[in-house]
């Protein structure tokens, strides 16, 4: 079992009720990633449907959470000959942190696209920086293996590129894409709204992701963009893009930002 | 009060419980529509929310309604300062045929963005098509103004113009937009793959559309494109900007096609 696989495991302690450990590993300033819960709905939802894959999540993050016990609760809205509707909650101490409602069904595996658009441009794997590791780290830039866009990374230097834009390769150690890394991946780039000079944290009020494809081997290139900041809140598109040159995922999210 | 209103109107029967009446001039072969079932959960949150704005809508479609009398459910999920966050569901003799997640905020009329992306290209108003109207017609596209960018009419010809791209103009006879107008907006268009050669219906699965701000008076302008259609899914995004050029509405939805 990789390592991502154990911290994102979740055991069935009744019909529609599973316990997880969340793992600190993957939280940013004591935080747990988003991306991270949404790995572990589709763990959930993986054992409680009958259908393989998310193709679609819309999660309503509602609370902080933090490293530490957590129960994923389950409820089937309905199930159709090939595709079943789940309502899912993980909860904390008694609180809700995300409530999400997921269809799940059956993508066909290098299934022939009757139609898609262009990937974005991306620089080469080796063209792309990696982000400095702490020796014995234990953060998510820890957890995961990402590689940027150094054209979108003028944030990092105090000088934000004017455009809502983040670019980068994603694998995770020992884990072939699946699922849950697709999970992770369409929320494990740091916000767009860094390259438009806001600051501060930028939390997700909402974020729906669809499964598009199931993922060839590889590295995932990332591909963030948006369309609007305004009145403290902006939206974030991410397209995940398979070592195959497919369309595996793509998610929006609204989030606030420059509250201070 | 204008027809829409009156078309869309809730009742309050009780803490968390409205009744409506789904007018069957909302739908398309007896299927009453999916934006006219997403504007009357703008009516019932506006009821029951202490904040006037839908910022962010998911909605799971599970069973296509007719007209007649149904039912809105609306649950609090959390209530905080400044956003609060409902569970809302349609209701019609005893089946679910939707199930949404909303978060309610204040939007700032006239806001001034932090940065906002370009409007995409448009044909004027005086250059765009109308559809025909039956003479004391009584459908969807008797209750609504729509007038289509030709260039993406192709479908409508059996030339379907090989891009999942459909464009045009909206308004609703007697009523300026608001929350309830967009949220049917963002649906309002033919699906976009008509314009590659699929036909049939095309049922929406999952819709999450953002309020981004306060419309303007006046004409609607509405794009929809698309990513990918693979495997019998296809996306759709819908971008709605009003007559100041401002980006007031935006929509994703991932549907069904091709299933004969």
């Amino acid at each position: 079992m990789s390592e991502f696989d154990a911290a994102t495991a979740v055991h069935r302690v009744a019909e529609g009720r599973y316990r997880a450990d969340l793992d600190p590993g993957f939280a940013f300033g004591g935080v747990i990633n988003g991306g991270y819960l949404m790995a572990l709905l589709t763990k959930a939802a993986h054992d409680a449907s009958p259908f393989p894959h998310p193709i679609s999540t819309a999660t309503t993050f509602l609370r902080a959470g933090r490293g530490g016990p957590a129960e994923i609760t389950v409820e089937t809205l309905r199930a159709g000959r090939s595709v079943a509707t789940l309502r899912l909650a993980v909860v904390q101490e008694g609180r809700t942190l995300l409530d999400a409602t997921m269809t799940t069904g059956t993508l066909t595996a290098g299934a022939a696209a009757g139609w898609a658009g262009a990937a974005p441009a991306m620089p080469a794997l080796d063209e792309c920086s990696t982000p400095a590791r702490r020796p014995g780290g234990d953060s998510f830039a820890d957890r995961v293996e990402l590689r940027f866009d150094t054209s979108t990374l003028g944030w990092l230097d105090g000088r934000p590129i004017g455009r809502p834009e983040m670019r980068g390769w994603f694998r995770l150690p020992g884990h072939e894409p699946d699922a849950a890394v697709l999970a992770l991946a369409v929320d494990a780039l740091p916000p767009v709204v860094l390259n438009l000079g806001v600051k501060g944290w930028a939390p997700t009020v909402e974020l729906t992701w669809h499964m598009r494809g199931v993922p060839a081997p590889g590295w995932l290139a990332m591909h963030a963009g948006g369309r609007l900041f305004s009145d403290g809140w902006f939206d974030e598109e991410v397209e995940i893009w398979d070592s195959a040159g497919r369309l595996v995922a793509q998610s929006r999210q609204i989030a606030r930002a420059g509250r201070g």
